[in-house]
């Protein structure tokens, strides 16, 4: 087989840096080194000594540091312990904000007005501080992160998404959200740093150990690094490890569930530790340990009421979602508003953080709503072993004790806690629409516990005595229905059933791991048919390059075919297309890859082509172009040299005028320039040639040159393109039409493809894209902006069929960020 | 784009059989029906009533219980229910059978010798019947299941492993051999079950819905059947699915996790559900409950010590790995036992049951490894809250209570268990690899928490007063060591995390999580280095088609190309081929698939047909061919039909010899047979034709015709092919010289492919399969056998480069069972 001619252009199919090197002979000379870099590497250093005495024990130690620093367990521990100590650290600076916060509060006792102040300007500070810090230096660094992580690794590239200065501002700006207690999470964001942390450790390791320069390694590690991130919020190893491949991933490997799950272990065992050394804890446990009894959990009675919660569960989190959604295109929607908000976002953030401070003010509407604690005071509160709707029990909390906040003189327990679900409810809604970082785990969280402990208290007071077997009395534990509302709420928002995991790991009790699990479900159940997750729905609004999910009982979507929904007018280049075509197709498309056929006739696919390499081919053919001009001009110019010479030295001598005018109309230079600048790459790709060549014709002196090199030129433009040096990619995707949605589906997320060719027998009849399959998947959304349904939906809908074409135009899209997305 | 011709011709790129249909027009018209198939029904029922009137009830309710046939919850459900039934019915008769065990053993009580033949004939019969049904009627659901369930998920068919018939003698087996006591567990067997019962229920549920007939989709609910099999085996939703996860997939997509998790909730809600129903439990609880203490579970001063027991486990997995293959491939080795064994393997498991039983006996060697518990019995006792090293706990004991067995007059609690761990470790070992169904799970489970109760005992000893702190004093608690042994030792022979999920759910406190979870991942960071896992071990021995794993720290893998290893003499057909040339093909290859290109010298690839279409086409020409023949013969015959009728009417008029010689003779039937016989698919494809020809030319009455008709054959066999009606697949998979083998593996893996084509701008340069892959990622394994690596090899070796293509030439694999292995 005669292959020497196409190893010059053998590609890589896919786009990694590493392994695009055209040269085969370059190619076999840089595998074997990298198979032995590390060794290589000691000797090159053992040469570079020179003449110095080699010590074998240097050497060698050199070679096991080598060779350690290449291996994954030492990545994967320094991962674990670099988030291990952001959790920490963050953990005490937010203990510290809110301790001071409190301690401010109540100094300024004696005076209402000035105990307002206090209450609303601390977090406004740190909120304007973080939100500022935040716009100015990384608007990277605002919201969940989730979303973005999700589209990382799926192989799109975002820009500044993995840097340094995002996770110092991300760090930063957090602490100080979380600081002002505005009702938002950390878990979002640390699914962020988990990415970013996996990404920057990457790159120093990339110094020592070749192995870090291979990109899917690298996207790979990041995967690790999502779920280490998750897992040190919650000291939660396998919830978060399966909770970040739920919110991440559609297919999954299980070596990054392996290597996720190892990190997160040693990673949460140094955040425990350094709870434990800090003298938080006295070992290690659980961050929320409940210790309800372990003899009788519950009754099997009590089964459907931890359904039904889960149930209503689901419609919160759909409702929830919807909400975000709805606030967040409301505040896009108003024109007046987004001219305020572009320029003082943080303004914007600072006048929330006021209002909802307003509403928390104890001494004010707080009062009924427990204002007065944080997040994680009124978890550990809804978590507690007690009845607080049995008489006398509230009453007997301690002042000091935060459950006092539950003890109201004219309100009972019940009211408190539906005005703490209603208010909380929509001001985390609220709250994660700000452009600052926000995860919406915990406090969905919280509002989960806070609804499941109103169940449970209800259930308490119905049956007071619970329900009795045989031989004993086991009450109702309204903590327990607590734990399972926060479970269930926030997997109706997440749509995750790790959260059931998440939880049983937060409170180190797994005696109700089945009732946890009965309300996930269902409410995931409800919420799926309702309302996309909150990723994805962020993902949507903020109209990144997203697939969406083939759920899990959609059977008409297997009865679709790719012949069904691609393109069938392709742009394509042939082996002879001439240098004006590739022009027309750069002007006219936008395709990133364009496939290259054999003939028009045959349309037999040879490969891809990339855009920039068709640039390229231009550029080189206009260098070439431009050097040949230039051989002809060095000609010319010998001969009119002594003209021109003659000219500008009567001019000099005949005035003082300067000789840069003269200089300048000369024909030599004058050409010159007026070439580099017409084969410069902006006129070729972005003006339209001609059309510059005649502007620049104002100066008429070397018309007939001008002219004269345009029909040459012309006849350059429609030669037929040398491929020789062009990098095609001779194993592009390829479906057929016959090949069923499904599949099609499957593939895109697997192999993290944005376009496929569908062929016939090695011809070319058609292409999809990431875009048509997102089409035929969703079919009643529109292909630029986000159609909310709105609750209730999918109920009214289900007798029409799914399939449908009709791309319905939204109007919404228009009001929708006009940012270019990725797509 | 002209597409007529290539339309006929579009072949779905992978081969599920209802996506093969070649007309565009039909494939319309299916898709068009299945696409609202449930409304279809529905008139075709109403249309089929004929006259009589329609009830609008009727039809709604139809219409409501065919989409719903068709969602997949309910078949999540159904799975669920029926995996539940069958763990609980089987536990159910397990326990029947241990009782009467028991009840036998204990009824002669009077005579030693007569008690002795009690314990050993018993678990005799009930060995030797699950041996011989197992070998009479279905030797596929013998063994764990678990490599078979990882070969299927593969992709690749294995004839009767997933029929009814299967199912039922691998119940009826399993409960036979757990009620005999031997050492082997159930989860395999379980997971095996999963993938029965979905595999039946998809069958079933056919009937009632199409979205059955997807192929890809039934293989996702497979892998679901698999996470719940074994989540009803451990009462373990989360661990049970991520268990069967690690050990079946090296991908797996979300979905299936989730479709996992749903079915085994449920079904486990029913299997505790019975539980409670059946009087056995007071209200769903976990199946071995422990009762640790919940302020302060373990010392910080603890974890060296858990850390510790995890690698010595990961030491012990991998001995047992070791003395399992040993022992398996020492039972082939013997020629004289081989053939003994392939006639009377159920003998065979007989004797091994009464070696074991024999030492078990508890009055004779047995009280010194308390021989009369159960396996859960000991369980049970080993995660006892007490400390038996401490003085006058052992002797407290009840004589009823099962943990007596671990009271003896002269050997101390520290001897017993040490015996019992030693005596099960190889008891398990040979056990596994005996012809019945056999998990090799529980086993080694409570091999596992022997010895964690052992160390713990021992730090008991060690530290009487526990590790003090500043204000208390926190004793050690033995049974938590067992906890953790017991994860940790399975880990280490599974090769998975989730043991540490099943072990929390299994005990119902996840207290001991951390320290758990430390020692399983150190326990597999040990073991993987020196063994494959015991699912891998199995598949190697019996020589499955398999594809080895990346280790997760095989960094050296990343630099091995496509190129290195492919192999670049490919058989290829072209368009030009002649009828010859495939037969030519068909004869010297094995090919299933074959490439086609344009021609020899462009090497264009088109796709690839299948060695069926081949054969097909073959049948095609010979078929026309054999017309032809018949056509002129027909014309003959009418020639000579009078000569030959008064021939044979002169020979019966002459003599009284029957008619039959002379028509058998006659040129037409002669020829005609002969002809048959010669374009029989046998000849064709098995035998020379042309020694076929001259063989039969024994008769030589008509060697001209028959000479005539070899050239004209000849002719024929030199005619171009005609692959108009060839199903062509027009898209097979393909790799680029330059693609990695981690790059390469990820693919196969995800495609599920077994071979790929290399090419370069289109030209087809060589192939890669799925050996060729195994090759480049073991290197030092055979293609054939098998070589177990010694314990420590590992170790020993970790001087040498990974990738020496020297396939050593191991003696082993001339031992190994020559049976054809689907490779």
């Amino acid at each position: 087989m005669a292959v020497d001619r196409s190893d010059q252009n053998v590609l890589h199919y896919e786009h990694t840096q590493e392994e695009s090197a055209p040269l085969r002979e370059d190619a076999r000379h840089r595998r074997y080194t990298s198979e032995r870099s590390a060794s290589l590497k000691v000797q090159e250093y053992e040469k570079g000594r020179g003449v110095r005495r080699q010590r074998p024990w240097a050497v060698c130690c050199r070679r096991v540091f080598l060779s350690w620093m290449g291996a994954d367990w030492i990545f994967l521990m320094l991962l674990g312990v670099s988030l291990a100590l952001i959790s920490f650290l963050m953990d005490v600076f937010i203990f510290l904000f809110t301790d001071a916060h409190r301690f401010l509060y109540h100094l300024s006792e004696s005076n209402v007005m000035l105990q307002y102040l206090t209450w609303i300007s601390f977090p406004l500070l740190l909120m304007l501080f973080a939100a500022g810090l935040t716009q100015m230096l990384a608007p990277q660094a605002s919201g969940s992160g989730i979303p973005e992580t999700k589209i990382i690794l799926r192989g799109v590239i975002m820009k500044e998404y993995l840097t340094l200065k995002t996770l110092v501002v991300k760090v930063i700006s957090l602490i100080c959200v979380l600081g002002s207690e505005l009702p938002v999470g950390k878990e979002g964001p640390f699914v962020h740093f988990g990415a970013l942390c996996a990404a920057l450790l990457c790159k120093f390791m990339s110094f020592f150990s070749d192995v870090y320069k291979n990109e899917a390694r690298n996207l790979e590690l990041l995967t690790a690094g999502c779920a280490v991130g998750i897992g040190c919020c919650f000291a939660a190893p396998v919830g978060g490890v399966l909770f970040s491949i739920e919110v991440t991933s559609v297919f999954f490997a299980v070596r990054n569930y392996w290597r996720g799950l190892m990190s997160a272990v040693f990673g949460i065992l140094i955040f425990r530790l350094l709870a434990v050394w800090n003298k938080e804890e006295e070992t290690i446990m659980a961050l929320f340990p409940t210790k309800f009894r372990l003899e009788y959990p519950f009754d099997l009675q009590e089964l459907p009421a931890f359904a039904v919660m889960g149930i209503v569960c689901g419609f919160g989190g759909a409702l929830f979602v919807y909400l975000n959604g709805q606030i967040a295109l409301f505040v896009k929607k108003q024109k007046a508003m987004k001219n305020f908000l572009l320029t003082n976002c943080f303004i914007y953030s600072g006048l929330v953080s006021v209002f909802i401070s307003t509403l928390t003010f104890p001494p004010g509407f707080g009062q009924f709503m427990a204002g007065q604690l944080t997040q994680r005071d009124s978890l550990i509160s809804f978590f507690d072993n007690r009845t607080w709707s049995r008489e006398g029990i509230v009453e007997d909390f301690h002042p000091d004790d935060h459950l006092s906040a539950w003890k109201h003189p004219q309100a009972n327990v019940f009211i408190i806690l539906s005005v703490f679900v209603f208010m909380k409810f929509w001001m985390s809604a609220l709250s994660i629409t700000l452009p600052i970082p926000a995860g919406s785990f915990v406090p969905v969280f919280v509002i989960g516990a806070a609804f499941g402990r109103l169940v449970g208290e209800g259930m308490a007071t119905l049956f007071p005595d619970g329900f009795e077997t045989e031989d004993a009395v086991h009450p109702i534990i309204p903590g327990a229905y607590a734990v399972v509302g926060a479970a269930a709420l926030t997997a109706g928002i997440t749509h995750t059933i790790s959260t059931a995991v998440i939880m049983i790991e937060l409170t180190g009790q797994i005696r109700y791991g089945l009732p946890i699990l009965i309300a996930v479900i269902l409410s995931n159940i409800i919420s799926q048919n309702l309302q996309p997750s909150i990723y994805d729905s962020i993902i949507r609004l903020k109209k990144l390059p997203y697939l969406p999910e083939l759920g899990w009982g959609h059977q008409e979507k297997y009865n679709l075919h790719v012949g069904d929904f691609m393109v069938r007018d392709v742009r394509y280049i042939t082996l002879k297309s001439t240098y004006r075509d590739l022009l027309k197709i750069l002007r006219t498309g936008k395709l990133k890859k364009l496939p290259l056929v054999k003939s028009e006739d045959s349309m037999v696919l040879l490969g891809y082509v990339e855009r920039a390499q068709i640039r390229t081919l231009l550029q080189q053919h206009a260098q070439h172009l431009r050097e040949l001009v230039d051989e002809e001009r060095r000609h010319a110019s010998e001969v009119s040299r002594e003209v021109h010479f003659q000219r500008s030295s009567e001019e000099s001598s005949g005035s003082s005028a300067p000789p840069k005018p003269a200089l300048k109309r000369s024909p030599v230079t004058e050409t010159d320039t007026d070439l580099h600048k017409k084969f410069s790459i902006k006129n070729l790709f972005c003006g339209d040639t001609q059309s510059v060549m005649i502007e620049d014709d104002s100066d008429t002196e070397d018309d007939v040159t001008l002219r004269e090199l345009k029909e040459w030129e012309g006849l350059q433009l429609d030669e037929q393109v040398n491929f020789n040096n062009c990098k095609i990619d001779p194993a592009p995707f390829q479906l057929v039409e016959r090949t069923s949605l499904h599949k099609a589906h499957t593939m895109f997320f697997l192999l993290s493809l944005d376009h496929a060719y569908v062929t016939s027998i090695g011809r070319l009849i058609g292409v999809v894209s990431l875009r048509e399959l997102r089409k035929a998947v969703e079919g009643s959304l529109t292909d630029e902006g986000l159609k909310l349904r709105p609750v209730l939906a999918s109920f009214q809908d289900c007798g029409t069929g799914a399939n449908n074409f009709k791309t319905e135009k939204s109007d919404l899209h228009k009001l929708l960020d006009p940012n270019p997305s990725d797509q």
